[in-house]
């Protein structure tokens, strides 16, 4: 299929896609998590981490999920940056974890990052084809930082 | 008037619904919270609460603003996953209360939860036909949870 | 060029702009920031700050900068009320500070408040021509305020 120029309906479409991917992970449903990537998808991060492919994805969330413990996270993702076209498309985001920590009844802000994602059109719909994320945020624009791009590329 | 697709001015205009809404209740307009539901609109939480009709509703939101005190509140609503068509719509929704408490000048994270809405279109415009909202998240997706099925039909 | 109504594209674009003034200033890019304002843009408060000119508003990020210190903050934009058409139009919006205190690893609410921005398209593209910030919200919708509307004028 030739890509042509993104619509708004594919820009709100990708606000979509976010929205079930903070939905799945902060309602701790692993499968719908895994299925908000392409079946050749990667979630990584700017570490080691680097898992390919809906099962290790569902796995790997897994681990976060205990990680999180009896805590309830909202993961807040904001500011898209979207560039691209009918068929695929980049988009930098914010992300932050809004908690309430059970244990004690704390609510607050738990950690604050972005995220870098590739996302694909296939049948209609937008998928994660690659979804990295970093702790923080750096001085200077990520997207003009030669070696985020080049890890990204 | 006969439904058709929902347009991507249909989606950008329940996000502006949502704005309306949060300003309306930040803001302390119990008026213009009311209009933002249908005349015949319902406002209601998990447990008993059940308001009908903006004259109820705009009662009802002013024990929200005496609860509230001399805090101030900024909902966040986020992460819409909206279903419908061009007539009336459901969304999923995040709100995060962020706050600033004037009495010992604290700034942190209220409360946390998420909405379950039915908007509807009326000449033009969309309103709440119903607001309903939980307070925290729970283990999976509420949307395919047999019980807040039942209870939002 | 003769205004029309305003379109999907032109509210998502709109969007987009907030983005990038987002971006520009946690990630501490004085010209991008800058670049986000039309050449004869307004930065203001609603005291009395008022920087005219990119130059100028380049300047004045600078200081905020400083303030920032080695503290990490992101501007969390939300809830913004567009209204205008194809070629200008005046929008609402919340902002709210998270932070990551990296002189004490506390992660929180910073500081919470509202915008009036006018915005402009030239050339195809969007600028802020006036932005102007307030800090917390008041009692009452902003702009059914006599005093702000005179102000903004």
């Amino acid at each position: 299929m030739t890509a042509s120029r993104m619509t708004a309906d594919d820009r709100l479409d990708i606000f979509d896609l976010f929205a079930r991917y903070a939905w799945a992970y902060d309602c701790s449903d692993a499968q719908a998590y895994a299925e908000t990537f392409a079946p050749d998808g990667v979630l990584s991060d700017a570490f080691q981490m680097r898992v390919e492919g809906r099962a290790a994805i569902e796995k790997a969330i897994h681990k976060f999920f205990e990680m999180r413990g009896t805590s309830l996270w909202q993961h807040h993702n904001d500011h898209l940056r979207i560039e691209g076209n009918s068929e695929e498309c980049t988009v930098w985001s914010y992300w932050a974890v809004l908690e309430h920590r059970k244990v004690d009844d704390y609510h607050g802000v738990g950690r604050l990052g972005y995220y870098f994602s590739r996302c694909v059109k296939r049948d209609g719909q937008w998928f994660f084809k690659e979804r990295t994320f970093y702790v923080d945020m750096e001085e200077g624009l990520p997207w003009k930082n030669p070696a985020l791009q080049r890890q990204s590329a």
